[in-house]
């Protein structure tokens, strides 16, 4: 009785996952989060209509999702003043991801991103047998110019490019990247994921041209519109770039109540005004709180900051693992020299008094 | 200014759709229909429980899923007397047929199915660039000992095997199934979709010995459940073979409110039963239909039903087009000698009082 016959690849490929959830960690220590400020999850929450849509769709829920996305794709088309060929909706920014990598990666080809950048991307890198070439961050921030490098260096089909980035929060005008867009080398594509960018200062978003084939840029309803358990993102770009995702992706994929959330989100334009609000005041918050503890904030476009806990990655790993024994949960970057901080997102004030409860009680502690 | 090169099997893929969905049909004709009979969704819809727990879990999609989809998976181990290290929950059986023939299925590679069976299956060999071989269907049903002759012939390493089967409706006691497993080749895995399952007589599912690595069986919250557009599908198996899976899959893909509908119906036993009742009484209502205008309904362990139109494929097509224009969707399989017949979801009797009417206006119109 013999078993499957994997493919090279498989084979080659450990069972990692990219991220433990915040739920295997609590059914480990045996008991819940107090506040759950780890996951990069928006805890303002979505638009009371896109829950009303999603709630309304449950009885509905009987009907497979439109493979099209018709309603969605053509109000993000608006929004963004685009066609909706230019859109395609996908399971999150992590399904589409797969869905690029696919298109491009063969195994051997080259990829470049940053270290200590998305570890999903990288997994699927991986995932299809692509040689994954990394940058050093650059003042805490991804390194666009040597990213452009690099990939001009080793042949590079595809570019990963965070802004605002994970897990730092930094950020680039968009003005600066699409000055940089003529260094891209031939044959590579440049992927922007722009996860964030709802929370990022007017002006972060790069004012690409639609038709220019060497840029796709991926968004997503799981930040700004607090979405992330829905799995509703997109891939906006040329057409015939876009449309190659018809021949892989999984047509009928999406959550029919996922799709109706999210048209209902978009639509809600006071809700996002508020959450970008009651983010920034976040931000400060959390500054405010590290600050007071001597440790310093670094600035962020996005909903969540990253605390320079001003030593080393052995440090910042005691914070965090103090943190979440007195139950809140936050993460940190992966590698150095980022992971001198810790990382935890934005939330209502209950959940960032119990941080700065138990960041007090953790450093007097640790002494 | 180049665009991005494609891997060889990306050019080599056609930008297809395995179905078009009824909301495109409905754009196009710009009406809805009155009765949606095409799509293989259950129209009895989900249990009332899983409604209420999707509902509930609306306000809380700012978290993402759990990436082990924890409490499903366990559910489901104690619902099959089985480990939870057998289980991968997945996004719907269509995400992880993609993920199984990713992991077993690289270019050039065999793999065997029956001609005209489940075209998403197809889709997903092509996009990874194996090779397919189609076995005719004997009686209206998938023949497996042809499947498996054929796999020892073509060396698959993957064989699909659908019981019951969709289009048809036909289905094999499990038993039977089981006598037949030490004809599967030698590094061959044989895949029973087993989508339709809970809606067939006790004795159709195969009791395989849940270490066979051999075998792996997918079921759905699709049908049965009534949970198509949740997209909610699990596969079981060997746990080596199962934990194959963390390789590739995407973790955070679930959405959060699908999972907390799934572990609500799962445990309505009641519902199900109930549905098992309707589908069944639903199924004497088309055959009693089918019969009083002279066509054959056939056996069905479904929540379908395939209609013998009693000639050939352009006279089946011609009814399909002419119930559709009424506002009944329905569909037909795709290849001879199946595509004589035209395939109906099961559903409430207002439903079925539609396709009756319709029925006899185009059936007076034909001749």
């Amino acid at each position: 009785m013999t078993g499957p016959r994997y493919t090279k690849l498989a084979q080659s490929l450990p069972a990692t996952v990219p991220f433990v959830g915040p739920e295997a960690q609590e059914r480990a220590m045996s008991r819940p989060f107090a506040a759950r400020l780890g996951a990069n999850e928006n805890i303002f929450g979505p638009s009371p209509k896109a829950i009303a849509a999603m709630e309304q769709a449950a009885s509905g829920i009987w009907m497979y999702g439109d493979p099209e996305s018709h309603d969605l794709r053509h109000a993000l088309a608006d929004h963004h003043g685009v066609t909706p060929q230019n859109i395609v909706v996908g399971e999150g920014i992590d399904g589409l991801l797969g869905y690029l990598v696919r298109l491009l990666v063969e195994q051997g080809d080259s990829v470049v991103t940053s270290d200590g950048a998305y570890p999903t991307f990288n997994y699927h890198v991986a995932g299809f047998g692509g040689v994954l070439h990394k940058v050093p961050y650059h003042d805490d921030a991804e390194d666009l110019p040597a990213l452009l490098t690099k990939a001009a260096e080793v042949d590079a089909k595809l570019v990963y490019f965070a802004n605002p980035d994970n897990p730092m929060g930094s950020w680039r005008s968009g003005a600066d990247i699409v000055a940089q867009l003529d260094n891209i080398p031939d044959g590579c594509v440049l992927l922007i994921d722009e996860a964030y960018i709802e929370l990022a200062p007017e002006g972060t978003a790069a004012p690409v041209d639609i038709n220019d084939p060497r840029v796709i840029r991926m968004r997503t309803f799981s930040k700004g519109y607090g979405m992330a358990g829905a799995r509703v993102g997109y891939a906006m770009g040329e057409a015939d770039f876009i449309r190659s995702f018809e021949k892989i992706r999984n047509h009928f994929g999406m959550n029919r109540a996922a799709q109706a959330g999210a048209l209902a989100a978009l639509k809600d334009a006071d809700w996002l005004a508020e959450t970008q609000v009651k983010v920034a005041e976040a931000r400060d918050t959390i500054t405010g709180i590290a600050a007071k503890f001597g440790l310093k904030a670094l600035p962020s476009a996005t909903n969540f900051v990253a605390i320079d806990c001003g030593r080393d990655a052995t440090y910042a790993k005691s914070i965090l693992d103090g943190l979440v024994a007195r139950g809140v949960f936050v993460r940190m970057p992966f590698v150095e020299p980022q992971n001198r901080c810790i990382r935890l997102s934005c939330g209502p004030s209950e959940a960032l008094a119990l941080f700065d409860e138990a960041l007090e009680d953790v450093l007097a502690e640790l002494g």
